[in-house]
């Protein structure tokens, strides 16, 4: 039976003791309402390490004021049921209070590849995203740590944090999973009418073209940009935000497709905000 | 025999052989350039700590532009010999690319009493304190760590990033220690003229002074303020940058003497900077 642990103080002591036994720690921090890409990543954590423990925050300090913190999904026990059949141990839920009491002001930063995609959008987004990882990654202290790629500019910046500071704990980035249409996995998927829903795919099959051009021996990033842009068009009801070919390690915007490169994009479907990517070798 | 470690693999490599052996580690983290002041916490450390590990790094990232990173004095062997008379077993002494590689931008910071004392005089300076001290911590992974009260508003700050990053540290504060005439042991009192560091007493003889007043029952900050003013005065060589007195857990400035309490100053003495404290519990 999966445990939910509240306190920091109760997690910590929890990790102590499996850690004197022994054991190795798999960890993978989310904001709940889990999907697919989620417990893909849970079981990922299973195969590698004895524990795993799932951490469900809705982040506040991720949220810009005016974006969907409030509205933003949440479902305990449908998230501790999932977590339990992935194969996870504890949930570790606290609540804002206990992870940022009265007076809380110790932030941790990221600069330079945070203001570009996302971080250009919501600014403050990453600040708050390295610093809610770092104190979890201090609570939960696990050997290896498991995001999913469809956020990859905080893979890349999460990675930066944990080399920067000399952190001991090893990130494993998980592959994208798809809804069998092709739409990626997002908590923020329910927010979408049916319409809109269908609209948003055309974010995964502009995605899908761009690969193909790549794979037919194209490497002009402005022409793969280009018919992405024209592929979306398509849809009167999407309204980009950004569409960038980046290199993979530093997010900075490429000439030729080369190495490993992220192209990534930002869209509002409705009233949602919905990102994708893929990421090519070449 | 001391050793002296350079790299973080190595040190990271070490801490962890010596705590699957059962040791408790303790750490204290200096600029180097030891004075008594640096050995009595060695010595604190070697009391409750099966290893005790010294860290030498003039900062950069603390001193601002026109600060005296250039001119900070050092001394490596004579630091080695006085550390090892102290009790300990390892100086972690990396170069600057080694703790900030080439593009390196990931910082941590304790808004709001860093503004306060030497952070009003000194902006980036505690961010760049609370960056190198998250990483030594990460590198050294102590079980304790020991600083000085002279930099009181240093312990406050350090204090608060461990909290409420929920770092795994125990934060050991340890009183200031004095030359026979009252001065406040400091690397940086190599830097006085002989003429400059006789003037230099008046800055302890104000503050004894302080003591004396609240001693004798006096709780108007105003007037103890006005006093240590006064006091200081009579040395035309010393120009004052603040004299604050203040709560020690928040830093907020107080209009009566109760709790407890930090008389802090910080004067420049020619081209020194020294600062001086007392802390009162009334």
């Amino acid at each position: 039976m999966i445990k939910i642990i509240t306190t920091i103080h109760e997690m910590k002591g929890i990790i102590k003791s499996k850690k004197a036994q022994g054991k190795t720690v798999g960890f993978v921090p989310t904001m709940g309402y889990l999907h697919e890409g989620h417990t893909s990543l849970v079981k990922w954590a299973k195969e590698e390490n004895d524990i795993v423990v799932v951490s469900i925050f809705v982040n506040p300090t991720q949220f810009g004021v005016n974006e969907d913190y409030d509205v933003y999904p949440r479902d305990l026990e449908r998230d501790q049921m999932l977590s339990e059949e992935a194969g996870a141990e504890y949930i570790f839920h606290p609540t804002v209070a206990e992870m940022y009491p009265n007076g809380y002001q110790t932030y941790v930063e990221v600069f330079g590849i945070t203001d570009k995609l996302c971080g250009a959008s919501r600014p403050g987004h990453f600040r708050g995203v390295t610093t809610v990882v770092n104190k979890l990654f201090q609570i939960v202290a696990p050997h290896r740590a498991y995001f999913g790629l469809k956020d990859a500019q905080q893979v890349a910046v999460i990675e930066k944090m944990v080399r920067e500071l000399n952190m001991d704990v090893e990130i494993v980035p998980c592959p994208i999973v798809r809804e069998a249409d092709g739409l990626a996995m997002s908590s923020r998927n329910v927010n979408l009418s049916p319409i809109d829903r269908q609209s948003a795919l055309i974010l995964s099959q502009s995605l899908m073209k761009a690969k193909e051009m790549i794979q037919a021996g194209n490497v002009e990033a402005k022409e793969i940009q280009r018919a992405i842009e024209n592929k979306i068009a398509e849809e009167s009801a999407v309204a980009v935000d950004y569409i960038k070919i980046v290199d993979f390690t530093n997010l900075e915007e490429i000439d030729v497709i080369k190495g490993r490169v992220l192209i990534a994009l930002a869209a509002k479907v409705g009233n949602v905000r919905l990102i994708d990517n893929i990421i090519m070798e070449a």
